[in-house]
């Protein structure tokens, strides 16, 4: 029977019929824990102060407890004489009284004596002997910190729901308490199932792929403090399904499972939640990703079925599961999942009809921060690398304009900003001189192809934009762009290098393949670039000049088929998808693949010119002149080559 | 030997000479771990992908597997029959060949057959039997999520140095990678010093304090994700402490003590450093808390003497062994440790010849955030609890202006702001009524008495002010104030509750009091609030009336000894350090005290207009005028009572 999703429900709605169906979510039990083991955890119930802080009067200076009427109008051309008669040193009680006309020594953070009411500076005093001249009056309770003065007994000093970190520890111990009360953090089971999956560190067979829900699910409710613990894999047979899910649940507070839930699949955790007895309350949700997700409770246990692609799980743990998870530790969700407020770089549909969820990538631009939707499908692995959080679409939104204010719920407690964003055309030669610059651990370089770099640049998200567009006219690069993006004026473009690049074949060039016109054979399929890309922009040109007016798409074959970066071009013909594309010599080199030289071209770095003052920006530019760097460059890739101009300004 | 400070060091300098003498800070060893096990450590080597990702071309979409051009030109009105020959599910490899004429059909995820190119969606096609009916043509590669094309084996997906997250364990797992090289965590060991220290949990002698550093120093650490021991209060004996530290020292990284370095109390640790036969390269810091610091180096291992008081020992953790540790982890310390803007809220003195650390508050205001500074002693475990950061006073700085932008260290890695500000007065009312609003958890409160919170009122930072001032000349509370700040028309006043207040006196009261003229005798000596609050101002203008011009100071005893809450006042009395002082009937309850009741006064919330539509502002107004607040205040706070007008707005 092939199950059918009969009445899909929203998230807020699904969150809402788990509360009711438990009768509220609340953490399971309260545990007594030691001091240093309670940090992370949440505190089960309001902490009066036991005792006054500081538990005594002490002084805060070092110098003479006296009574401050025995020195009222002290001064230095009328000195009071007392007589010293004690000493309170740190850890000690005082013995003894002063009385009129008497001082204790005593030291900062000792007990003031019984009499004293206040604490000359040693300063302030000369001391010959027992005999004590005081040179400066002192007020009642002067130098004195007071019993009680910073937290007095009785005091609520932490409330129950108060997640403890190391502050709330220093409080706690200040107040002499040794154990607290707090909730037990939620048990959370995890398996991952689909007969496709293999663990990592096994060998792949074909048609199957790493398991990574398991650990990307895992690891995500370890950092939320939760104790979660991954089982494996579940195979796929129904009886051992059931037992394991079973003894799971016994244990712990929520068991999820990932894969196997969508209707085209199969219908097994279902049918597996169902059979424990547990009451499926939600079977299908109205959000892309997250459609194939299933909510079932039994008691006050909570059973979800995430959907099977790593980053629609991952954004599915976070808009249900965290909720749940979070009030079962005793916390405030709306408090603890941090969001930031960004902005759209560029119109995009989302929405329409669906809860849509969309990976971004955060970039700090001049005016705010920017989130980048993520293209990459839910099926993408590098898309869970490169996003820092997402954005919801709700069903009845038709796109996000260009500009638009968003609300985007991190994956991370913080936002971890780069020094410096390069954004533009994907290069090897970046790496080298970030490398260099010492800079390879603080930026982040995102690929959107040389074009969107410029637009990036534009709308000032991007530091620096890496470029190689030819201009067909002049048949310079870079230098034409300012005023095809309206920044003339308003940036410098630095001469990066010069690389080489070509045709990669594979070795021994089966199809003797020559040149560009060889694209044009009936055997002969190619790789392309995605549009944008420099590289994408002089293999159109190359190909119009063959051409003529005539469509690439109906004389190339492959012409179609995209890859977004150089070493994907290799790959793709390695693995004989394609049997030529344009790419650069280094790749070749560090696949093994032959190569065809068709020319040189240069990428250049691009700068707005506020930015030039910003120290990672100067950094690099440093770097770019380096002879350092025009040393490693060709050695670390084959066919790249510093140029007599390279970390000069070529532009304006 | 008193120790003398011989050459204090800047911060700076400090790391920069233990930076030199360690021949730089670098993570110890490499270690390698299962892959859940890496969450939480630093990559120790950039990270290749083993394989591509996705490992073979998949199909994104239920269907058939075809080769585009047996459907080229397909359509409604012009389908295209192909024969089904073979079928692939997911997990399984493809059997033979799609040959021309021919379709398999296919899975979503499932591996793309030999011969097919790209895939037709099961909606654009109609089966019977084997025979296929396509409606719609595809283009080569449609449908099909091409092997690599999310990574490319041999592309560098992490680069040492990476903190691994959730998110990167993802990456790896996908890729296979069950093994992670991982730098080993550094290990730290803390001790406490200190002779007064006692262990949270043990009866507290005269004279003594609880250790409180041992505990928020560990904490913080561990926050970091370091390896920290806490191995207890080293006793007061040369021997027992050298052994001690030359033990942690050998199976640590990084040793702490915390206490004992100052030159006043003793230069034991500074010995015991020197007698380990570590080089002592700082010992005394030119910052303000942080003077009697020391380090010292032995090989590549560090030792650090933090100063004894908490909040001392904490900020120069951050400034000190923060950058030291992280460095040891493998991370960059300006990445990692969290820094906000914020801008000051009033111009106060700071610096003055020495760097000073100054622990701040941070409120979410209209125009950004504002640093509170806490004026809480360093000796302060409130200050700890409450300060979320610390900004640093360099030794040039005279002062810190109004508004003035300031950077803040944050105690913690992300800001957690709270969802409603209460600044102004303190009140045991305001607990009751956030309560009721379900507000207890996420509001922030902040006890600056009625007058600063008028003051934060104007600069935006607090939501609502709690207030009760009287107006000498209507007798009126609270409604006088807006125009005194030049807030009229911009806020509104809403009326709170009435709360008896009266004179606490010991148990039977003994002193015999009856009133405010009592506080003239000679016997009886009085705890006062801080001024600002209302009650002083209260206080003030009874012993107005009865001294006439004459200033209380000369002729009422205790008068200058000032505490900041109503419950500071009931302990001051409890242990015998004043007779008598002006608070509230419910805290007299509270402590057991004697109670002459005086009269009522009226506590308000005002808000400023544009904040009557924040939801938490919004839920604690409809709380204040709820019929459960009536109910419980009288309840939970005898001498609290709500007034017919409760929650009805009295101004303007």
């Amino acid at each position: 029977m092939a199950l059918v999703f009969h009445k899909l429900v929203s998230i807020e709605e699904a969150l809402r019929l788990l509360e009711e169906k438990v009768g509220g979510i609340r953490p399971p039990e309260v545990i007594e824990v030691p001091l240093l083991e309670a940090q992370g955890k949440v505190l089960a119930e309001d902490v009066r102060a036991p005792i006054d802080y500081p538990p005594f009067d002490r002084s805060t200076v070092d110098g003479y407890a006296v009574r401050s009427v025995d020195v009222a109008g002290a001064s230095e051309v009328t000195p009071v004489s007392l007589k010293v008669t004690g000493k309170v040193s740190v850890g000690s009680a005082p013995v003894g009284e002063v009385r009129p006309g008497e001082a204790y020594e005593i030291a900062t953070g000792a007990m003031i004596p019984r009499g004293a009411d206040a604490v000359v500076m040693e300063e302030h005093v000369s001391r010959k002997g027992n005999l004590l001249t005081v040179y400066r009056s002192v007020a009642p309770g002067e130098n004195i910190s007071q019993a009680g003065s910073d937290v007095s007994a009785g005091d609520v000093v932490l409330r129950a729901g108060t997640l403890l970190t190391a502050r709330e520890i220093a409080v706690l111990a200040g107040l002499g308490i040794s154990r607290v009360r707090v909730y037990r953090p939620p048990r959370v089971s995890v398996f991952s199932t689909g007969v496709e999956l293999t663990p990592p560190g096994a060998p792949l067979e074909p048609g199957h792929l790493y398991d990574v829900d398991g650990y990307v699910v895992t690891a995500s409710l370890r950092e939320l403090g939760v104790d979660a613990k991954f089982l494996g894999i579940l195979p796929d047979n129904y009886e051992v399904m059931l037992n394991s899910v079973a003894k799971a649940l016994e244990e712990s507070d929520v068991v999820i499972t990932t894969g196997s839930t969508s209707a085209g699949y199969g219908d097994m955790i279902y049918r597996v939640f169902r059979d424990l007895g547990a009451e499926v309350i939600v079977h299908g949700l109205k959000a892309r990703p997250g459609k194939p997700t299933a909510i079932a409770v039994k008691g006050r246990k909570v059973l979800f079925g995430l959907p099977g692609f790593p980053l629609s799980a991952m954004m599915n743990l976070y808009t249900l599961v965290t909720p749940v998870v979070l009030r079962i530790m005793g916390l405030e969700p709306t408090r603890e999942v941090v969001k930031v407020r960004a902005r759209i770089p560029f119109r995009f549909q989302a929405g329409r009809g669906f809860t849509e969820l969309i990976p971004v990538q955060l970039v700090q631009g001049m005016e705010g921060i920017s989130a980048y939707p993520l293209m990459a499908g839910s099926g993408s692995i590098a898309g869970i690398g490169l996003s820092d959080g997402f954005i919801v679409a709700e069903e009845s939104r038709e796109y996000f304009d260009e500009n638009e204010e968003v609300e985007v719920t991190l994956f991370s407690r913080s936002l971890r900003v780069p020094e410096l964003n390069i954004i533009g055309s994907n290069c090897p030669g970046i790496e080298v001189v970030l490398r260099v610059a010492g800079l390879s651990r603080s930026s982040r370089i995102i690929s959107v192809g040389s074009m969107g770099g410029w637009l990036a640049l534009r709308r000032g998200d991007a530091d620096i934009a890496g470029t190689h567009l030819l201009d067909e006219k002049t048949l310079q690069y870079n230098v034409h762009m300012p005023k095809v993006v309206g920044l003339e004026g308003k940036v410098v473009i630095f001469r990066g290098y010069a690389r080489r690049i070509g045709l990669l074949v594979r070795k021994g060039n089966p199809k003797r393949i020559r040149g560009f016109e060889d694209m044009l054979r009936d055997d002969v399929v190619i790789v392309n670039r995605n549009r944008g890309s420099g590289t994408r922009v002089l293999l159109d040109l190359r190909l119009r000049e063959l051409l003529g007016g005539k469509r690439p798409e109906d004389f190339v074959k492959g012409y179609t088929y995209e890859v977004k970066t150089h070493t994907a071009v290799a790959t793709a013909i390695i693995q004989g998808r394609a049997d030529v594309g344009l790419s650069l010599e280094a790749v070749a080199r560090m696949f093994d693949l032959d190569f065809i030289p068709v020319g040189e071209e240069i990428y250049d770095f691009a700068v707005r010119m506020e930015r030039l003052e910003k120290p990672a920006v100067r950094r690099l530019l440093d770097a770019l002149a380096s002879r350092e760097f025009a040393e490693l460059l060709p050695k670390e890739l084959p066919g790249y080559r510093t140029l007599p101009e390279t970390g000069k300004q070529v532009y304006p």
